[in-house]
Parts: C-alpha cells; sequence; structure tokens
C-alpha cells in the first residue's frame, strides 16, 4: 500500500539530505517527492510518497519527528484529503489523424495543450494520480516523447 | 538568478540522498524540488530549484553528471520552456462577504475551488510561479490557512 506522508520543515540547506538519507539508510524508495516554499519562508513543505512496508514506515516517522529541523510529520494515508499531481507530457503528433485524437483525448480530461511543435504537442493534467494515470495510458499509443511529473501534494479536507 | 535543473536519474533508493548530499555540502539550498516516474519505470526525473551562485552551480552540475546514477543533467534556465507549478491553498472564509470576493479571485486565476468547509475554502492553482505568487499575494489579506507547492517542473519547447 502507498503511503502519502507530509512533513513541514526548515527551510535550510542539509535538511533534505538527512531526510533522503533516513530513508535511503533503511533501503526504501521514494516514489514522488514534492518540496515547496510554505506561507513562512523559514518553513519548507515536504509530500513524498512511499509503497515501504507499514512497519519500517512507522519507524522512519518516529525518527523524522527526532530530527531537529522537522517541525511536523502526518501520515495522510487515512485522513480525508485532497490530493493532486501536475504533469507535463509531450505526445507525437507526426500522424495528423492521430493529432485530432490526442486533441479529444486531452479535452474529455480536461489537460491544456501548451504547446505545439511540427511533430508534437505538449499537454498539461491536474488531478488525481489515477486521472494522470489513465491520461499517460490513453497516450502511449500515440508515443510519449517526453513526461515530468510534479509528484503529489495532498491536504487535509476541513 | 534562479536556476532550474533537470535531472533523469536511475529509480533507486540513495540517489536522492546522494544529490541532496552534494548540494548541502556546499552549503546551498534547493528552493523547491520535484521528483516523479517518468515513462521508463527505472528513471525519474527531478527538476530543482536554486537560487545558487553561477559559479557553485556549474561545479554542482559537473559533479552532478559524474554520479552513476545520474543519466543527464539539463540547464534549463536559458532555453525556451514551459514551466509549471501546482498548489493547493487553504483560504479563511469565515467572513461571508470575503467569501464571495474569494470566489471572484479564484475564477479570474482559473483556479478551481476543490473543497468547502464552514469556515475554509481549499482551491487548485496551476500556472508558472508569477502566477501562482500574484494569487497568493490576493488571497493572503482574507488569511492563508495552509499552503502545499509541488515545485516547478519545466519541459523544453521544440
Amino acid at each position: 500500500m502507498k503511503h502519502t506522508i507530509c512533513c513541514m520543515v526548515e527551510n535550510k540547506f542539509g535538511v533534505l539530505a538527512r531526510i533522503s538519507g533516513l530513508f535511503s539508510s533503511r533501503g526504501f524508495n521514494i516514489d514522488s517527492l514534492a518540496v515547496g516554499e510554505t506561507e513562512d519562508p523559514t518553513v519548507s513543505r515536504l509530500t513524498m510518497v512511499t509503497g515501504a512496508d507499514e512497519k519500517i514506515l512507522e519507524q522512519v516517522i518516529k525518527q523524522l519527528r527526532k530530527l531537529i529541523d522537522v517541525i511536523k510529520v502526518v501520515d495522510l494515508t487515512e485522513i480525508d484529503s485532497v490530493e493532486r499531481e501536475l504533469a507535463l507530457v509531450k505526445v507525437n503528433t507526426a500522424d495528423a489523424a492521430a493529432k485530432s485524437e490526442i486533441m479529444q483525448i486531452a479535452e474529455i480530461f480536461r489537460a491544456k495543450v501548451v504547446d505545439v511543435a511540427p511533430k508534437t504537442l505538449m499537454m498539461e493534467i491536474t488531478g488525481d494520480a489515477k486521472k494522470v494515470q489513465t491520461l499517460l495510458d490513453l497516450l502511449r499509443p500515440f508515443g510519449i516523447k517526453e513526461l515530468a511529473r510534479t509528484g503529489k501534494i495532498a491536504m487535509q479536507r476541513r
């Protein structure tokens, strides 16, 4: 089962290195990671998705909480929250017939075409992981030239 | 000047720790970081934004390229590319008059309201850093309760 962990940390150099070191020393990988600024310029917000084993994850969360630069750690997996990610996808449109089909798919998913080149088209998609994945599955047969995903961010509903 | 660095890396544990270690050992911070999967499950794509000094950055990029798990490093700063980020913002709507004003601001920015609670409203915004920042500046007077930003992703136009 995938877990979504949200961490508030001091915005200092070295913090990310310590956190990722803590993860890697346990031998488990992070599927996605998003680190951005918050309203407080001294604090950054990290959102991690990991498929780590429940028990190991529990230990890692405990250790995260002990780090001096970690302000707060929340496992959002079981909490009712809004989850979103953003992706930029460059699709092959060398075939003109394919192009109109790709535009239709984009419309259905409310993906926004952000750049057009002679043989490719770039679109932007926002949604939960499932929506992004479904769009990618539909675009794959045409040829995905390039893909950039932000990784998930999540926020508790209240 | 802010630099946007895009890295393709092996999707293995430890890679992120090595990269962030390399940055922190030079004493400079990453403003934002987005790590996501690519079409190749063995490869992850990292997008970093850093305000580091030109010369130090050049050294770090050279060292990144030497890391065995780093496949490719591109400085997108001077390259014509599409840049996007995603943010979730929870705004205070305790005041009913403020609420309709907030909804209007959301509409102008094409921000999507994704959750409504008695005293707060959560919206999702996608755009370049400037657009996100402008929206946040407009929402700040009402009270931003919570903010999650993915960090920037970028892709070369072609």
